[in-house]
């Protein structure tokens, strides 16, 4: 999608230690028109699938979801980072690393908002090494509902974990794909 | 707002302390339907103001503002929830106390992201003593942005955080007003 590799360019920021800041557009600060036509690009990829349930994960990804759900109208379930005491015990729970904030968190999603008779698109803002999306993966294979694919923004695809859902025969579709990226030479994008 | 009224009465869910789960359509799933007319409900009732951005706080209010946004089309801003190495050290901090998870977190927005010049809507999806709002109001003040006002989707008014708001001087609407809630007796809202 040439309008969020633009993006990228020119507001994305990169820091030492592998770190790509979109924190002006796509999470801390949100541009509803990008987000608008990210959700526009997606469900046009999947317009051929039949889809129940987006599927994603606080906070960045309900942005993205509801992007989405302009063009897809189906109801979205974000999985919980901390259990609280509002939360229902009848969970399904996984684990996720993250690579940028250096730890690791369970989240949850209420069994009674997947079920076998869901088809589920998982959607997410980032692809790294994929901790978060298999935990996604994780949860809606354990609930029965089918698994139509994984929507992402961004991909580091050089940090493998799109190749690893590829390998277990997951449809992972990004957006912006980067093949590599550093201070000095910046971004570079597949394709 | 009646339908949102409507909807907390057949799928709100009321837990001894004080305790409203609406998880089904507003806060762990998300009814995306009724999230657009609860954007368009407050864009309505704002009709009249300038807003050139529109402040929540991850990670329910994210989805309240992307409702808010297909309505007024205005960068959203979402204070987080912990400052993370992806983030700048230039930030507005303020303390939020969470009712229901029994917390204190420090929450941050940018200081880039919010000036003097900006006219901002605060948005959420619940008040109630009025700590996440009152951090949120402390920031704008801080940023020196014009408050427009604060646009809540249930507001449990017997609570107080509402009224604190009031004497204040700052405007708050919110769309569905409970006036007493418990497991005997149910929610009984205002007017």
């Amino acid at each position: 999608m040439q309008e969020l590799k633009d993006r990228i360019i020119k507001d994305g920021e990169i820091y030492p230690g592998d770190v790509l800041k979109v924190s002006s557009f796509l999470n801390h600060q949100l541009d509803t028109e990008l987000l608008d036509h990210i959700g526009r690009e997606i469900a046009d990829i999947f317009s051929k699938s039949k889809i129940t349930k987006l599927l994603t994960i606080e906070a960045s990804g309900i942005a993205i979801a509801m992007g989405v759900s302009r063009y897809i109208n189906v109801p979205i379930v974000f999985a919980k980072k901390n259990k609280n005491k509002n939360m229902s015990q009848d969970v399904y729970t996984a684990e996720v690393v993250s690579f940028t904030k250096g730890t690791s968190t369970q989240v949850s999603v209420e069994k009674r908002f997947l079920s076998k008779e869901d088809s589920v698109l998982i959607v997410d803002d980032f692809l790294a090494k994929g901790s978060a999306l298999n935990a996604l993966t994780t949860i809606v294979k354990e609930s029965g509902a089918d698994l139509v694919g994984c929507a992402i923004a961004i991909e580091k695809v050089y940090q493998g974990g799109g190749a690893e859902m590829a390998q277990k025969g997951i449809r992972v579709e990004s957006l912006a794909k980067i093949k590599s990226m550093s201070v000095e030479d910046g971004i570079v994008f597949e394709d």
